[in-house]
């Protein structure tokens, strides 16, 4: 594979709190607003400009996951662009915020990266999830992470219009996600995963701009494929049942036909009746009782990914043009 | 120690859902109310009247603590016979509620044990909280209990008028406690340890009422004598540092003077300054940040507790006798 050449990731947010109950990212965030206070006067510019953004500073003060509706579904272009009024909801004014501080999506003048924090009550580890297996800057961020720490790469396969979440208000971006920890809660060595994460992502991203070259090779994508929901009772609509303990934290590890996956409040075991091995992910997480959502199911591919350098100024400019043109037709 | 004559039992409630988001109680007593339906038919009357109580109704539905404040804080005598008006907290008033349901609180006709389900998501294991150090019902359950599960006994040393939680309203009461468990979500291994934890205690209710004797002995109980607050900052009134990790997860693991309590979040330690060692336990509870609690710790004792029966009837009309002219006086 050829030496790909991208443009220069001169913008990048990083973004905690877009769920005002999931602790490390809200804390990250924060610390980093404060040290970046401190070194302000005695450091020069640095070549990349980091944004820290709280994304939803009503909901991380009542320390709940949203005010009126989940802001992270909110970026789609429907919603961005939908009608106003007095009734709409917190976190649609809020998302149209984030969208001009941070986009518009799918403009030109959209930030470069944007690395969006979440915490998970899975044990699910740190994970970068994407809307893309053919980011290669994602990718490359991903490859360069897994160099440094444990991490696994989810693939959702949604499409661009489609596209709900605030990372998806960058040129390019993922989710930061990583578990166990319950929500409303800090676990400190959740905190320094997270804060190493991003600090290694920032690294390889200075790393880039600087022209180096990153090599090309393979990684392993886990791509969504299926979602369950917990048992229910038909009339209370009250789930019956519970992750089973054979399953519970057990994300990641190859879910065969016939493998227990949920034992009913009553003592019974619910088994899985797909016919396809599948690695479970999202296993009980704490916030997805109410959209319905037991565990998550992918399927695991190796991706190519082709070496990588930054476009020199003349590259960049001829892009440039390119880009300018293909607007005005 | 002579036996020790004890009046029937012929009055308990389970409670779950005291908190609203503390998942394992809530299924529990909606899954014991399913079974109570189906079995109503075939079954004879049993010696024992269960209660089976879904606490805070309104906060269960919202997945959330409470509403407007902590129902379980809700149930001293001051609060229970407080003034009234239209901006009375749903929480004030509900407790008012169960006061009427299973109290009056301190008087003959309040039931005569509570025991109300709880969840933490604190590394507790299975526990018993209870007011007294010298209530032989409770500590016969602990004793019974921890015969057949892990279990351990924590007493609050806090006088019967300052009592505050809906276990108080009980003539015998306590909360049954586990973790550690995510608030908001269920773990099967947390719900079954809590099922067990529920019959093994019917089960000695009925033991004790067939007239039959419980031996004496000594069991282990942990008495709460200090509480400590995450460091914060002054100002903003945030957390600066999240529970060290070398503490995390270790409840119960005896804490010494200088061992590590917190770590900033830039990454400092700060050790325990106390000169005596104590036993942590409530370590990074949820629910406690806005308390102002990081975690509690405890002085262990071993207390003796005498061999108990029930009293026959005879026994029972002249402690009655006895209550009857009390109460006049």
């Amino acid at each position: 594979m050829h030496l790909h050449f991208l443009p220069l990731l001169s913008r990048v947010a990083v973004c905690g709190g877009t769920h005002g109950n999931e602790m490390s990212g809200i804390y990250l965030v924060k610390e980093l607003l404060k040290a970046r206070k401190k070194v302000m006067e005695d450091e020069e510019e640095k070549p990349v400009s980091v944004m820290l953004v709280l994304s939803n500073p009503r909901a991380v003060q009542q320390c709940r996951r949203y005010i009126d509706t989940d802001l992270n579904r909110c970026f789609t272009h429907a919603t961005l662009s939908g009608p106003m009024s007095d009734t709409t909801p917190y976190e649609i004014i809020r998302s149209r915020e984030l969208n001009t501080m941070l986009g518009p999506k799918g403009s030109p003048g959209a930030v470069d990266l944007v690395c969006d924090l979440h915490n998970t009550t899975a044990n699910m580890g740190l994970c970068l999830i994407s809307y893309s297996d053919c980011d290669w800057i994602c990718l490359h961020i991903f490859r360069h992470l897994q160099a440094n720490v444990p991490l696994r790469y989810i693939h959702f396969d949604v499409s661009n219009k489609e596209s709900y979440s605030l990372d998806s208000v960058g040129k390019h971006g993922f989710a930061m996600e990583i578990g166990p920890q319950p929500h409303g809660v800090v676990r400190s060595n959740v905190y320094t995963a997270m804060k190493a994460g991003v600090q290694h992502m920032l690294d390889w991203v200075s790393f880039f701009n600087s022209g180096n070259v990153s090599e090309g090779g393979f990684v392993d994508v886990f791509t969504m494929v299926k979602r369950f929901d917990y048992p229910r009772d038909s009339e209370t609509h009250d789930i019956t049942a519970a992750v089973h303990p054979q399953l519970q934290d057990r994300d990641f590890c190859l879910l065969h036909p016939e493998d227990p996956l949920f034992q009913t409040f009553s003592g019974e075991t619910l088994r899985y009746k797909g016919k396809e091995p599948l690695y479970p992910f999202f296993i009980n997480e704490c916030a997805y009782y109410e959209k319905g959502i037991a565990l998550s199911l992918a399927r695991k591919r190796r991706v190519m990914i082709p070496a990588i350098r930054v476009q020199t100024e003349q590259e960049e400019q001829s892009n440039e043009q390119r880009f300018t043109s293909e607007e005005e037709e």
